[in-house]
């Protein structure tokens, strides 16, 4: 197939670039940098730092006689995205490139419209790209468990059928997100359902859970192959978050009563995800949405978990709850359907102590690096 | 009170202005003329050329001793808007500042990035500006009737309880629109709902019908004082476009099987509603969502009831079924509540014969000014 990746550069980009060229896919990543400029300007830095984009594929060719051809391009400027699109014809877009930290799309205006804009406007390019150079092309689109925030009743995927007044209609289930990132998650979903009404575009929008890990196999060739592992307040997720916390000594930092419960899935999860939803496309006029997670933790729960395995390797890890800085329930019913993804083949690796020490031991093989001023949170919403 | 009405140009947000004015608000108007750059650039101008609004203003104030204060701004300037909310430090802002248009928001891509741009910008500006310059402001937003589509179940005001499963949660009532200009208000109501529940805005969302009429008392103090009445096929809706073409002689373009069902309402309950909005804010952190019309016609019942009044006077009016540019269903489910407006003290005024003949008189009198290249569907998106 011919692959083209939206924010080819990212935790996820990268490493689903990897996975389908070595699957023998024509792979183009397509990105403009957008999250190595936030991590600078918010001193959000990861773990290792990166190679830039066409050295990291010059390597991967070193290593695995693949190409992946790399494009420095943005998605909010539609003439360099058609031509893009043109010049690759692909049959597979998937497309990441959004800006993905909840708390800088909360940090302040500029933040906030930097987010709403660059979101917005790549979905909206996205779309005109392909109904206008590339019809049949398939859009996975990243989308989050987040966009559903915490209802009450079960989380379906993606549809429901509601019973009213003795009618029936079936709609998208209705989103209600906690952050200003996961709205703009929303609102791309409407405005994909329509042109997927409209037009005939076929759509699979993944709503994804937390992600953690920092290995794949194709990552785990060569340190210069490895993906962007952030631990920050900013762009780390909660695992990735607590494992760097074990290693560098410092408390893992539950925000607020840690009751908030999240389906979370490892990295490599995410590229079998993606594969199976690419190898089977939903056909055109259709909106298919999956639900992307293989096992559901509390916040505590994963808190727990890293401190007991931490301490079996002699980390003395500690658990210090910090006042929430997010605006969440912190004790809520969560109970979403996640059968799609298994159906379609999805063989799920769980979060397993093993999965949990290796993670520590390549932490620790950089434990130096870990910088503290990253770790508290730097942006609140709670107030 | 004082009033700021983004849009203040428009087919509605200059006769609003007006009232308010008259009833003694201080009223400010903010507008950019991009509805009526638009309907230069389509062929679409009104059937009664306007004056700039600070003409309009002068006008006014010679009739009424009322002032108007213009303000020629872009909604999405953040910085112009900004300082407009800062020196006018509003209690109201009614928010009519959106590419109003279905089918120019489907006409091709220039069209639908303006309309996507301009709209979701005017409103994320909007809230921005309230937040950091006038956090106890009641934003009045129009919304539209067309953001919940043509479901198969009761169409309820903005909220649905979804039993599911045996438990129950409150959501926004699902939309789903049938244009891009349509859709840019589901965006929009998404992103006030996502600031109302986190920052604490106050907001009512007004979910108007298509509105009829060239008459308020205002407009009919002086020939300069007319709103922007529009019988073309991109800013008409479709009573004034019946009512302009049985006045011309054109046969009455019902689209499709004209099954089409709608809530509509007068101009003048515009007004009576927007002021019933204004006059009860709903408190901070919450958003009413109110269904704006009065009385419920399918397309052909308006054709019929067009058809009846002008041929009583004598105007020999003929209905002409044309293919339907729109995708939308002819034949549907249609059954909205409406009673939140009446409950906080609306009169209607419903579409009588009196009324239609009214209309067709003053139509009448620019007889010669039609234009009959306008009345046809110029934008098909039913392919």
């Amino acid at each position: 197939m011919r692959i083209l990746i939206l924010g080819g550069d990212g935790y996820l980009g990268w490493p689903t670039a990897m996975h389908f060229a070595t699957r023998g896919h024509e792979v183009t990543v397509y990105d403009n940098y957008l999250r190595r400029r936030i991590a600078l300007e918010t001193d959000s830095e990861p773990l290792v730092s990166l190679l830039p984009l066409p050295e990291r594929a010059s390597r991967f060719e070193a290593e695995t006689g693949k190409r992946i051809r790399v494009v420095l391009g943005d998605c909010c400027n539609l003439e360099q995205l058609l031509q893009t699109v043109r010049e690759t014809a692909p049959e597979v877009i998937v497309h990441y490139a959004e800006q993905p930290s909840a708390p800088y799309s909360m940090a302040d205006r500029g933040a906030a419209r930097l987010t709403f804009e660059n979101n917005l406007g790549a979905t909206f390019n996205v779309i005109w790209a392909v109904l206008e150079a590339a019809p049949d092309c398939h859009i996975v689109k990243l989308g989050t468990m987040g966009e559903y925030g915490t209802p009450n009743i079960d989380i379906e995927e993606g549809w429901i059928d509601v019973q009213h007044k003795g009618r029936t209609q079936k709609f998208l289930y209705p989103r209600q997100a906690g952050s200003l990132y996961h709205t703009t998650k929303v609102l791309d979903t409407d405005l994909l359902w329509f042109y997927v009404r409209l037009y005939g575009l076929q759509v699979t929008d993944l709503m994804q859970g937390p992600v953690y890990g920092l290995s794949t196999p194709e990552m785990d060739l060569h340190p210069e192959l490895a993906t962007a592992f952030n631990y920050d307040d900013i762009f780390g997720t909660v695992v990735n978050r607590f494992i760097t916390q074990a290693v560098a000594g410092v408390p893992l930092t539950v925000y607020g009563k840690g009751g908030q419960t999240r389906g979370y899935l490892n990295i490599k999860d995410t590229l079998q995800c993606i594969e199976l939803a690419a190898n089977s496309p939903p056909g055109a006029g259709q909106l298919r949405v999956l639900n992307q997670f293989t096992e559901r933790f509390s916040v505590n729960q994963l808190a727990e978990r890293v401190k007991g395995v931490g301490d079996k390797m002699g980390l003395s890890v500690e658990i210090r709850p910090v006042d929430n800085p997010r605006k969440e329930a912190e004790d809520h019913y969560y109970n979403p359907a996640h059968s799609g993804l298994l159906d379609l083949g999805l063989q799920p690796l769980f979060l397993t102590d093993d999965v949990m020490s290796a993670m520590l031991e390549r932490v620790l093989q950089h434990r130096e690096a870990i910088d503290q001023r990253k770790i508290l949170p730097r942006v609140r919403w709670n107030s």
